[in-house]
């Protein structure tokens, strides 16, 4: 009798992650101890099911299985409950296991702090042990509250692009490779929690997850079901594709504006209007969006409206005087130039 | 004292584009009676707004402003509630004014049916009349409806481009320039509502827009109400900018997939390998599925797993058997060359 058809599946999606590794790794390894693979680790249905998952597939693949979970210290007793959770690694046959407690600033909001401070830990963790990846529990569902969030900002392709299935460079081996994955992106969080339930696993919910002080959690339990239940019950399955595909396009649309910046700009720096006027009006407003970042424009105070009207100089030129982009990036029209300048103090 | 403040932004919405208007017909105008600009009318209060806004800016323009309403037939009474809206159409001094009943079919649904019954009439009437545009009253409201109704389908950039502010081509004058016009798509529909009760307009409320039955009764009633609680009172906002913005970037991409498959069509039809292999994916599945349409599959019948399965012909090829594409479309590798061909009976 095989394993439950849940227990299947999150094994299935960590074997191919394996595999890729083991491809980009190159084979054979070299000698000594099996490269090492860790799981990230919270002790929630997803990253238990995850880490049950790698247990039970590292070893089938030729590679070792090592876990780190992150107290953030952010809750009464959280080093107790990591604790907790560290066991349950090693129980499931994971070496080397490590907690790490961190101490979580204030800087861009509480969940943007904790998450600094948690891949601070995990990438050093990594660099300990010298592990060729580590291993996120993120689902599907996690991929469709990113895309929402990504939407209810509306900055366009890029910020409908959710969380990626590999990131992080780690240099070594045969060249650069991505050192996080997220083996569960197309996996549903409902097979976690069945696959945990199937395999005995005690699992933790954080109570942060249901917290509707936190914008995510109000997607997840008000704005998902309501759009499921508008929409259909394909919702999360079609924003998780969405996120697949405005990567892509945004991907290809900064290779062209990259290469439209590289034809356009002349040896003194300055953009040749000729050469931007013709682009499609979503290329050139890439260009002139990396034209003023690389002026010294802050990326987050660049709005829509700025690179608009800095397109109006080139698109629709009256005479227009010099516009103050923020920065102290001056944008101006100069003949068949267009000059983006920080201006001198 | 100015006009009431809603009053005074449907007007300004209105005033720009039949600005742009006249500025696309070339001024000046041939001799004879000025150009007449239709609006179509159910009786809402967005286009019951757009209709008064017309009355009063299209004089001040040099334009003729008439109005055409639909009865489609579907309600009791329908025929009797045109007529009214036909009578507030002449009082607020539009000429002509038609009333126009259809019969409304069942092909695609009953929301795809009735719109394919009103554009038939309205460009009959267009036609008709000479008229040089028509105007319709959808606001940001609708665009961001349209834009969730996208998201639900999953299907990329394109699927987020919400409802064009210009659509349909009309010959004549200096070119083809567009037919329809939507001045509101950045007007919300509080506002058409006040302009209404500011101007004492009695309205109408369609009872098919708060019927749950349908897809977007649900989305205008109960998902975004929902999203705004969750993410914040500008997301309406941010859906309408997602759609200007994934109209341009899904333009830009079209462009460049339309070059590249010119670039790698060779003289019998089929595509050079080596011509596609190194484009971003997002820029070759568009060229595949381009060529696959040409070959003879249906749009609708090509799901992006066809699209995918093809591409792996290119990036991973491995010697596979020839695909079996809707429409009897044969994909297969060739030597260097990727062969798209309907099947003969």
């Amino acid at each position: 009798m095989g394993p439950h058809p849940a227990v299947a599946a999150i094994r299935l999606a960590v074997r191919r992650v394996l595999h890729e590794i083991r491809h980009e790794a190159g084979v054979p390894f070299p000698a000594g101890p099996p490269p090492l693979v860790l799981v990230a680790c919270s002790g929630g249905a997803d990253s238990m099911a995850l880490a049950s998952a790698l247990a039970f597939e590292a070893p089938r693949a030729g590679l070792r299985a090592g876990g780190v979970t992150v107290d953030h210290g952010l809750q009464p007793d959280s080093d107790l409950r990591a604790r907790e959770v560290a066991d349950r690694l090693t129980e499931l046959g994971l070496a080397p296991v490590e907690l790490i407690a961190v101490a979580v600033g204030h800087s861009g909001g509480p969940e943007a702090a904790a998450r600094t401070a948690r891949y601070t830990a995990l990438d050093a963790a990594a660099d300990r042990h010298g592990a060729v990846a580590v291993l996120l529990g993120h689902t599907r569902d996690d991929q469709a509250e990113t895309v929402l969030l990504g939407l209810a900002r509306g900055s366009g392709t890029r910020s409908l692009a959710g969380m990626a299935a590999t990131f992080g460079g780690l240099s070594g081996g045969s060249g650069p490779t991505p050192r996080y994955r997220r083996p569960f992106l197309a996996v549903d969080r409902q097979s976690t929690r069945r696959a945990c339930l199937a395999q005995a696993l005690p699992v933790w919910d954080d109570p942060h997850n249901s917290d509707p002080s936190f914008t995510r959690s109000r997607v997840r339990h008000e704005a998902l079901p309501v759009l499921e239940k508008a929409l259909g019950r394909g919702v999360v399955e079609a924003l998780a594709r969405t996120a697949r595909l405005s990567r892509d396009d945004a991907d290809a649309l900064d290779t062209w504006a990259r290469e439209a910046e590289r034809a356009a700009t002349r040896p003194d720096g300055t953009l040749e209007i000729a050469a931007l006027h013709d682009l499609p009006p979503a290329v050139r407003r890439r260009v002139l969006r990396r034209a003023a970042i690389a002026a010294g424009a802050p990326a987050g105070s660049l709005f829509a409206r700025h690179i608009e009207e800095t397109d109006r100089l080139i698109t629709a030129w009256r005479g227009q005087r010099p516009l103050n982009l923020p920065g102290r990036v001056e944008a101006r029209r100069q003949g068949g130039r267009l000059v983006l300048q920080q201006a001198n103090r």
